[in-house]
């Protein structure tokens, strides 16, 4: 409990246990029995402190505490702790609008940036680290599609009223320092020569180079950065990767939205589909002798055409049932006629589908050429195999970035994946 | 003194003067002789009441008050009185940074929604009356443009960091009411059967019709109408008609922001020269046996392209200017290759021009077949051929909302116009 300021105490394993026994909302979920607990702090990310309570009469939950800095660089990256208001704001907003698919929040304590959460329990897991073993997850895209489908039609201006809506656009603009880090992170230090850039060199020296100079790139990238930074299109989840979403063949869970605000959709959708595709172009690194992983990149290429068409049908689905309601942005009366309300539509989905693929590349780059890297690859030991599949995955994020717009269907992404050189 | 709640009074004449006595801002401007003061009532727009004040020692401002309806309609349409702060709050900030066409703010009073400010006196005008008269302004081009550059530019991400940025977003999402006002009028109520639009009729009678049965034109008004609602680019006026700025042959004052959010920055160019369009074609309703108004129709098309071309240059000269500073959304460091540098300069310059022909178009249809028309076309007794004016103008609009993207300069929209059926 060393740090003191402004009445936050980071807590550990100790004063956490008095946290719970004081605070009757935590310590009636174990049973009002605080005196056998467990405590087990499993914070593998890379900003925060996470701990697993539970008790001898099987209650459990996830303490989650934001510290004033990022936790896997340490005091000298500060970064807001305010960041905890805004993940446990998006857990009950997104929660609210798909309970299926997000934890619940049981608890927030401003002061201390400390939310208490569902413990999602083994088997569930990682998804990041189930792409990595080569585990299939049948219901997967369902999931997915339905939870981007949820989240980002109902916080639209499909479905908001502009007073709502500015009213939660202005609520968000609070949580800046967090969108300021991925405007750095994302879309501008893998274009430009950073302090904390790294690729695997030196196999990667002349594509990490080849970024920097690619002029037809950057001006793409400039075009998305202004769209995070201007857009307020829905709430988004902000930093949806593989590695935010926790999973069991049977459950879907989304996770860490402490990145949310008031964006551009495009940017969730392209994120996960993004981290799909760096799952793909890694599988080559972890077959072996003994592992065929091709069915397995089938079923991650099955899975990202799914997630599109699915989230696809659902979002026109919510927009068909909600065309006389309180949203704005496509007044029924001016649109009722059939084959206008289908040409609005398919325009939409059409711009959010090359934002998409737009975002979905400038991440794919990021985790390449930029400070924070995927296991995926990373687990991948052999550097001079690991830089070929990271190579590839770079190839097809450019060509994606520059030529989206040549692109109309999912499915022609999926060709050009398998057609990849 | 009627209308009381909340602190609130709408002030007649006698109770300004007891106002002006008891604020020694406004007394001393008066030279604290409140008591042969001449207060004249000339609010001709539509929502506010407007006064002059003058004392014998030369002294001298208006007071403009926000009532809490629309005051041409009446307390049957509600407008929050929380305008006058976004007006205030605007002239000074856009004053800050553009002085020399921005009238002085010398005093808020927030519950009273009461701004007094500099009198522009005569011979000032509003611009609309003296292009209706006929009346050259050589100057006009030069400081509407050095206006828009500077109030663009430097509420822009060009300039501001992305912190400073979403905090003055946030403060403008505030103006809700007054945006929705705008969304109502410009892009939904042209567009579809609606109480208040009306037209020349029965001239226009096929011509509302048609607008209101044009797929392809409500496609593109639907796209400007998330643009507006969603993109933070800048803090734009948000009514930047040929209304709302005051002149002389020497002096150019933009006054009445009380639409005043950040929005994109084409909205507000895009008004100006929309408007100025608007009165292009009235010119030969005005025209008559004994006026010729042909030379005056080509100064006005001049002061389009200047204003256009001017404007571009005093932009991308602050952005390089500046191109070191503080704002983040093409740091130098990524895009210092001259080359690169003029790409990305072009392309967001002319991603600029489009959104203004198409916010433009937009304004100029609203004008003629929506609820509030312009007196460039009003002024003309003849409906006859006060119709065949708007229907021109109107087949201009349309053309320009669908086939935007195919103009590249200015130039090639004024030969658009001049070749105009």
């Amino acid at each position: 409990m060393a740090v003191v300021e402004g009445g936050f105490k980071a807590l550990d394993e100790k004063s956490l246990i008095e946290y719970i026994r004081t605070t009757p909302v935590l310590s009636s979920l174990l049973g009002n029995d605080p005196e056998d607990l467990t405590i087990k702090e499993v914070g593998d990310g890379n900003l925060n402190f996470v701990y697993i309570v539970t008790s001898p009469s099987g209650g459990s939950f996830v303490i989650k505490q934001a510290v004033p800095y990022i936790r896997c660089i340490g005091e000298s990256w500060p970064m807001t702790k305010e960041r905890a208001y805004y993940e446990a704001l998006t857990l009950k907003e997104h929660g609210r609008l798909c309970p299926a698919h997000v934890p619940e929040v049981y608890h927030f304590d401003r002061p201390l940036s400390l939310i208490a959460m569902c413990y999602l329990k083994p088997p569930h897991i990682i998804l990041r680290k189930g792409l990595i073993v080569g585990i299939e997850y049948p219901l997967l895209a369902e999931h997915l599609s339905e939870y981007m489908a949820r989240t980002l039609f109902f916080t639209s201006l499909l479905y908001h009223s502009t007073t709502d809506h500015k009213r939660e656009v202005a609520e968000y603009c609070g949580n800046v320092d967090l969108c300021r880090l991925t405007e750095q992170v994302v879309f501008s230090d893998p274009y430009k020569v950073s302090q904390y850039n790294h690729w695997t060199s030196p196999y990667l020296d002349d594509d990490a180079e080849a970024i920097r100079e690619d002029d037809e790139l950057k001006v793409e990238v400039a075009g998305l950065k202004s769209m995070f930074c201007e857009r307020a299109q829905a709430l988004i989840h902000g930093d949806l990767h593989t590695g935010s979403i926790m999973v069991t063949t049977e459950s879907t869970q989304v996770i860490d939205p402490e990145f949310a605000f008031y964006g551009p959709m495009g940017f969730d959708i392209g994120a996960l589909l993004g981290n799909l595709i760096l799952a793909f172009f890694s599988q080559d690194g972890h077959a072996g002798n003994e592992i065929d992983r091709d069915a397995y990149k089938q079923w991650i290429l099955k899975t990202i055409e799914d997630i599109w068409n699915f989230f696809y049908r659902k979002f026109i689905s919510f927009w068909n049932e909600h065309k006389n309601g309180k949203g704005e942005a496509y007044l029924f009366d001016i649109y009722k006629k059939p084959e206008l309300w289908l040409l609005v539509q398919k325009k939409y989905m059409k711009d959010l589908f090359h934002d998409s693929l737009g975002f979905g590349a400038a991440k794919m780059i990021r985790r390449i050429v930029g400070v924070a890297h995927v296991e995926d690859f990373e687990s991948i030991t052999d550097a001079k195999r690991r830089a070929y599949c990271e190579h590839r995955a770079l190839e097809f994020a450019k060509l994606l970035l520059k030529e989206r717009r040549r692109f109309n269907t999912i499915e022609e992404i999926i060709v050009a994946i398998k057609e990849s050189p």
